[in-house]
This record gives structure tokens, sequence and C-alpha cells, in this order.
């Protein structure tokens, strides 16, 4: 194998199960920062503050500064701020979009928004819904922080973000543009803020529809562990498949030292 | 023109609009009344009582029995009610379908649900839709009431039914059966509860899609009103065309005095 010079780490699935540090996510990360190889969190889940997804690997015992996330979040509000300057957006979400539109100086309005963002909202209100539908058939940009159509949780299967943004899609008739994984929008911010080339960052992940994909959209070299989503017998079924596949993190500890 | 024995008519873009009357929409039902030619008022607004909709037809002068009002909340509870005894549902809606589930007998839980039931609820919440997508992943029959996707009010097109019931569709993969217009299911009940046979029965309305549809399907002539969502312009593009068409209902009262 080839010696990465960084790494785009996912989150869920791959440091973490909820609230429980997933087995040698602390010792993978702890040998990436002896060997001093820099590493970004990217997370599809837009609802936290990038301190907030910090501090909780911290009081797993995984080590993790605040500039080290990335959120779909981040990468959304950077999107729309790259789009125009004094860019208005009525958005819908939790504080993670919230405070990232605001840290872009993104204004947010109720009404001839630029942009209507979604973002997963446990607050959901028709109120809402409804506003989003009029600005963009107002001619607003629509824009999605994530495709992801269920949340796994200690209840089971809960309505993901993919599938609130349906309502608009629906409704309107008209499709959003996606920023989190699988799409290449995302990982090409990650890889900027992370400062190396693409050829040579290793995306790590779970999930072959978006962490995976994404690495290889973006055309980097990826590799999957099988601590969450994606099984080994599904792996199966895909054409095309990552650059390298392991059971746990700990078969990726001895090839970095 | 045939001599059509009974009548199934829509509400919306037929007889009013908002909270106006649609010209010659009392007339007409006047001059069915004056013939007592049985006619049902059948609507896809799952969101009130046939008594309020009796009402508010009344306040606008045109003649109307409770008993003539037909809502899709009433036709997908006879639908429940005739699947199974004993039946249970969760059920997402407002007081339209609520009391009809329960003048059918239907039993509302939170777990465990025979049925997943949605119609427009303007009071929709994040912790409703999970409910309904854990009981369809443990094995609920997912039923929608109407799959219309806007709604047009005085702000404009708020989401629609069909744009709520995909965030269900969409976070668990299943489909669900619609029970309103254009579907056969809400024509055969009213063409039921009317007592006629399709071929002596008219379906009247203002919409290609919803109204005109359902007739067809359901095997019944048609008449198109151009009051509403369907224009004459639109209509040329469709293969299969209504039975007649007419600018106004006062194009239909001569005919059937």
């Amino acid at each position: 194998m080839e010696q990465y010079k960084g790494y785009l780490i996912d989150l869920d699935g791959t440091m973490y199960l909820g609230s429980e540090q997933i087995q040698y996510a602390k010792e993978f990360i702890d040998v990436l920062n002896d060997k001093r190889i820099p590493h970004l969190f990217v997370t599809n889940n837009s609802s936290k503050r990038p301190e907030q997804v910090a501090e909780k690997l911290q009081q797993m015992g995984i080590q993790a500064e605040t500039d080290q996330v990335f959120t779909t979040s981040m990468a959304t509000a950077a999107f729309i701020a790259n789009k125009k300057k004094d860019v208005t957006a009525y958005a819908i979400g939790e504080i993670g979009l919230i405070d990232a539109l605001s840290d872009e100086e993104v204004e947010l309005v109720d009404e001839n928004a630029d942009f209507v963002v979604i973002g997963i909202d446990r607050d959901i209100t028709y109120e809402k819904l409804a506003k989003g539908c009029l600005n963009i058939r107002d001619g607003a940009e629509f824009v999605s922080t994530n495709a992801d159509v269920a949340l796994p949780t200690e209840r089971g299967f809960l309505p993901g973000n993919g599938s609130l943004t349906s309502v608009l899609e629906v409704s309107t008739g008209q499709s959003p543009t996606y920023i989190g994984k699988p799409e290449p929008i995302i990982m090409e911010q990650a890889l900027n803020k992370l400062g190396l080339p693409k050829e040579e960052t290793l995306m790590v992940g779970d999930n072959y529809h978006t962490d995976i994909l994404a690495g290889m959209r973006a055309g980097m070299d990826t590799l999957l562990v099988f601590t969450g989503v994606t099984s080994k017998e599904e792996l199966k079924q895909y054409d095309q498949q990552p650059t390298y596949v392991v059971d746990t993190l700990n078969d990726w500890i001895n090839p970095i030292k």
C-alpha cells in the first residue's frame, strides 16, 4: 500500500455508533497524530456545530480539534457564500446549519431568498416547508445538505434529511443541489481545507453509498471499514470496489506505523 | 348528449375557488335539485368533516346536505375498515381524517399499527413522521388520502399531501396506496354511495389530472369545466379527451333542463 499524506475520515459507523466509540477508532487516530498525518473528520450530519462534534469525539477518548471537523453544513454555507456577494437564504435546519450560514455571512430571510437551504430539522413545521416551497417557486436556488433518507437511532430508522428534502422537491418539481457525501462538492472543499492533493489523501468510511462513492467521485483512494452500514456480502454486488477493505481500523494501524 | 341519472361533482375549481363561489355553480346545483337528479360532491380535501364542507357550500348559497359530501378521508377510512376486522391505524392528518377513521371504528394507535394513514396535516411534526416511518418499517400497510403535491392558496402553492407522503415513501422505500382522485378507489365508493351504475353517472370537474382521469379510470363519462386548474391550451396535449368540455357550468344547464 501507498503511504498517504492525509486522511478524510467519516464519523458515524467509522469512529462511533450512536454514543459508543467503535473499537480501534481511538488507536487509529492516535497513530495519525503520532505520525503527524493531517486528517479531517467529514460528516453528513448537518445538525451540530463543529465544536460539538469535536467535544463528542474527545468525550469518547478520540483526539479531535474543532478545526479538524468538517460538516456538510459548513460545506453548504461555503458553497452558497461563494456563489454571490451579499447572498440571502431561507434556511430549514438545526443549529449546525444556521450557525454555519451565519459564519459565512449568509443573510437569513423569509422571502425573496437567493437560496433555499434544507438540512435535518427535528423541529420541522408545515410553515417552514411552506416558506421553502414559496421561495423556490419565486426563483430561489434549491440546496440540500445531504440526501440521506434514514437516520439510524436506538428507536430504529427515522426520517433523514433526504426525505424531508423530498417535500420541497415533490411539491415544486425542482430538484436540489446536494452538498454532502457522496457528492464531490463536500469532498473538494474538505481536500482544500486539508491542503493536500486528492492523489495523496485517503477517504475512510463504513458506508459504500456515501463515503466510498464520495471518495471515488473525487478521484481519491478509498478504505472501507466493516464496522458500520456496508457488509462484505453487500459489497460484492458493486462493480466499482474500494481501494482497500478492512474488518476494523486495527488492520490499518500497522501499515501506517 | 346523454341524460345522466346521477352526477359526481368536484368542489375546488368547480364549485368554488378558495372562499368564492364559481359563477353558475349555484344555478347548476339548483337545476340538479329541481330535476331530482342524485349527486355527490367528491373531494380530495381530507382536512374537513363532511358537515363542514356542506356548511361552506350552503354559506355560498349552494344547496348541499352533509350526506351529499364524500371526502377522500371517508373513502380512506372505509377502505381500511373493509380490509380487516378490529383494524388499527397510526394516522397523520387533520380532523377530517381522524374523525372519518373513528366513524369507521378504526382504532388509532402509536405502535404496531395495521395501517399507516397520511392526509394533509398542517400541524405536521418530525415525531409524527418518525412514528409513521417506524410503523411502516414494522410492517404496517401504507395508505395516503391523495397524491396532490401542491395546494393553491392566496399565498401561492403550498405543500400538498402528496409531498408530505413522500417523506414516508422516500425514507422507508415503500410506496403507498393512494385513495383519492385520480385513483379508482374513491370513485367506486362514491358510485356505490350514489347507488347508480357508472354508465349513467357523469363526473364533473376542473382538473384533468385528478377529476377527469378519475372518471375515465372508473369507466364514466366526464365533463371538464374551464373554471379551475386545466386550461384549453393544456388540454390539447392529452391523447384521451373528456367526453364533454364547457367554459362554465352555465353551458350545461340547458342540456339538463
